[in-house]
């Protein structure tokens, strides 16, 4: 398998345009045919593979760290009447099936990524629909606060991926569509079979777009709205941090960062991540905070960690289980973990806040299990204590390796504002509510602990960890688990855990990753789809796919 | 394949007992190992196949129906130290994946027919747990409103599935240890990876059973808490309604049941539901409606409506789509329907009002494309309506067939309190909310209009159609439709009318149908589980699975 990597520069981009113009950005897509990611397929009619939403990934992230200035991003086509045909059908056709699923897990996280722009950034975007957009086409455009079709009479919005191809749309087109827009079901029913898509009047009376509009009026009508949402944004800040590429180094089997190292081995199928807590006390100010820009520790830590969780999950599937700790000064990551609050109001902190939310929840989202475990020496405070959140288990040592460091402290663990809502799950829960739905007295004595240095015996008492064990237990019981984790089949624990990491409400977002990727993974791998008479492999061939019509 | 039959009384179980004793009853399951109801398998150790839960879905209806004295059932297990053991492995081995969907479809409605029961008639279910209860068979336990485990040094609760099976529990597991049971996720993966499973403090602690008792206080203290839970039923009525046959004759492709009409098409892949109006008047009250029991004008055509879905669900899973119409007398049907609201308070109609309920939400899981056609002659009002609000789509001829019956009276709907409310979705929303989901006016505009007749020009203004066309255009489109409709990948509209059918707020119940059904029909599916050296279809081999350790 080809080992994909997620770093790119503007300069560099094959595919998109991103041209900044005061308030207003525009991402233009232009793919070019010939720019796969992997042999075997040309990326015709501005079609996208991997590579292409790497490309978009990098350009939202640069709107927002790189230009506190703009406030609104209109998102449109750089080809003559067609925005945007979705994946490309050929890539799919050939991928394997964890392909499919981890580009289509990453796109999702891409298009939750514009939402969160619009709603936490005061980065509205707006999709300039100038022609066709089908498929994956429409669904970026539905990550969108506002769509407008060009009037050419011939564009349309389209999901013709279960007429044409016997799937269902994989970026949150079906969910997007009801739960967002609103179109009401039967009309959705109607959209979703009809190929050739709606446009005109139809469509936005059922709600698929918010306007159309002629090409004379195009231009004027497009800058209007764009400058209509920058003026309801309240994005301040002047000079922005410039992404410079991730210091990362390959030695062997460890991949290292900026204040994240991990060691992959392959034998255990296993990865330990290691995250590092602060050197240094936090600048004293937003200007030290914005002067530091990149190296500020909880945005180095954030961009090693997004860009590690992105590698493994894209370019190692055999390494079922991580396990990741933290080492370093709880005083210090107390003290950047209390300024991230404190500074909330300023538009970098806001950026960098946000960001390590998202990286959170692609954890969430990951289908590894997840193991945090809890030493001497660790720092699990705070920010750093979601990391244990967001994993399956959490295992404490009680005590300190006495062969090790008899005379070192005990572990701690320590909640924070940080742990109670600042950095929501997808379906709008802490993990900490989520930890305790349904027993909100367990949920108030944990509030009641916040700050406090809670050791391994309080931990447990709390409910905040799985098991404390003292080092005669603590090292065997860590081999077995993940030796026994290492057994069993992967595909029961990628369910499994996805089931068991969403309870409670539900949301757009966790609909997509938990309810709709549920059932596209199950239809991608039916021979109704990808059998050779299927209809994901036949189709450009003229013939459609020969069914086997039984109902399931 | 085997046809499948689903009526069945007491006098024939061949693995349920029921017994009843004034307030409470037992429900005790001794499998009769040669019962299969295919060959192929043996139902050793409390196993069960579909045959076991129909019996037991046959009991759920009987207790509320036959026995309005009984208020709190305990569930049992017949055999020495194994209360159940799940599913068969080997029945689920050897069936086709469409078999073992439906099969968990049905036994999800069981469970949640259970627990409709306690929530709703007074009828406390409370599980016996006298031996092992693992898998399926606690699951079993999940539903009933308390679990009791014996404490015999041995009996555990488990779900093996993920570390035996290479699956996921199949009828609403995981989801009700964490949604309903509130066990955090951490101890909910330890519990669902150890397939030996917990007992004793533990089980009670982390909240998987309500409490463990020692064999020699058991009987006392089953009895205890249930004529506790006996004791807080406001449930009422001394003489109950024998559930007699149903008359359902068969005509070549043609189910005839008192007032309702199935026709199967088997070329187009179509069956032509009708449901018929009363034709008499309701009688006068309670005691009227009790001495008509099964002939009941809304009992009747309801267990006609359960029998017909659930043998065309497992019988005929070719047949794709299915065309429901109504026919009779408006004002009959609004007569019929206004005293299901009058008499809410009378325990026989209150069965009878949730027994729709529950029919109606089986279309809603359905995995069959539903479709509406709304003639002169039709009778789509209140409760009947709610047929049409469940399907996918709903066609409304305006006027009349010139050239059947020109005389006739156009087609009109009626919406009534029955579709505001009574018989909510799975997510706890009317189908008139869902329909207006993210439309408030619509909804309050809809609300507006109870009890008025509305042509198809008014119902499409109101938005309760999709179409509403004359009859130059509207045979055509339902032709179009209906073969366009039968032309489509069956999986993939499956899926996409699972996701348009379930907008908004999600509950334990649309979560298992939705989320965790859609996770296990793609992990059934897998090689890791299905394969040849599969975990499923090894397991009882003394070979484990033999696993692709990819993750995806």
């Amino acid at each position: 398998m080809t080992e994909v990597d997620f770093d790119t520069h503007p300069k560099r981009y094959r595919h998109w345009r991103l041209d900044v113009d005061g308030e207003v950005a525009t991402v233009s897509l232009a793919v070019d045919e010939h720019g796969g990611l992997v042999p075997g397929y040309d990326l015709k009619m501005n079609s996208y593979d991997l590579g292409v939403d790497i490309e978009l990934y990098d350009a939202v992230q640069r709107l927002r760290f790189q230009h506190p200035e703009v406030k609104a991003v209109v998102m449109t086509g750089g080809l003559d009447r067609m925005f945007c045909a979705g994946a490309n059908i050929r890539m799919l056709a050939q991928s394997s099936h964890a392909w499919k699923v981890n580009f289509c897990k990453f796109t999702n996280e891409t298009r939750n990524g514009i939402e969160d722009a619009t709603d936490h950034s005061g980065q509205t975007w707006l999709a300039a629909v100038n022609g066709t957009a089908a498929g994956g086409g429409y669904e970026l455009a539905l990550a969108c606060e506002e769509i407008v079709l060009v009037d050419d009479g011939s564009s349309t919005v389209s999901l013709p991926e279960v007429p044409l191809l016997g799937v269902l749309p994989g970026t949150g087109g079906l969910t997007r569509v009801v739960d967002k827009r609103h179109v009401r079901k039967d009309r959705a029913d109607l959209f979703a079979t009809k190929a050739e898509g709606y446009r005109g009047d139809t469509a936005v009376q059922w709600g698929l777009v918010d306007a159309t509009v002629p090409k004379r009026d195009w231009d004027e009508e497009i800058g209007r709205r764009a400058h209509q949402a920058a003026a309801r944004s309240t994005r301040s800040g002047s000079r922005g941090v410039e992404l410079t590429p991730l210091g990362r180094t390959v030695d062997g089997d460890t991949l290292r960062y900026p204040f994240v190292t991990a060691t992959l081995d392959r034998d255990a199928r296993r990865v330990d991540v290691t995250v590092e807590g602060p050197t240094d006390a936090p600048p004293a100010d937003a200007a030290g905070v914005l002067a530091q820009g990149v190296d500020y520790w909880p945005f180095a830590v954030t961009r090693a960690l997004d860009d590690l969780v992105l590698r493994l999950r894209t370019n190692e599937p055999l390494l079922g289980t991580w396990v990741v700790r933290t080492h370093g000064d709880t005083d210090l990551v107390l003290a950047y973990d209390a300024q991230l609050a404190d500074l909330a109001g300023d538009w970098f902190v806001n950026e960098v806040h946000h960001y390590y939310k998202r990286t959170v929840k692609r954890l969430d989202v990951t289908s590894r299990s997840l193991i945090a475990v809890i030493e001497p020496g660790s720092c699990f405070t705070g920010l750093l204590l979601e990391l244990a959140l967001a994993c399956d288990r959490q295992y404490m040592l009680e005590g300190v390796y006495e062969d090790v460091d008899p005379a070192a402290d005990p572990a701690t663990i320590t909640l924070t504002a940080s742990n109670d809502g600042a950095f929501p799950m997808g379906n709008g829960l802490s993990r900490l509510a989520s930890r305790f739905w349904g027993h909100d007295d367990d949920l108030e004595g944990a509030r009641k602990l916040l700050g406090e240095r809670l050791d391994a015996h309080a931990a447990e008492e709390a409910g905040l960890v799985t098991m404390a064990l003292d080092d005669i237990d603590f090292e065997d019981e860590i081999r077995i688990v993940l030796e026994e984790r290492a057994s069993l089949s992967p595909d029961a624990l990628t369910g499994m855990e996805a089931n068991h990491r969403f309870v409670g409400p539900e949301t757009v977002e966790t609909k997509i990753f938990g309810r709709l990727t549920a059932w596209q993974n199950w239809i991608f791998v039916r021979p109704n789809a990808s059998g050779p008479d299927g209809a994901l492999r036949r189709y450009g061939s003229g013939q459609r796919g020969d069914y086997d019509y039984k109902r399931v």
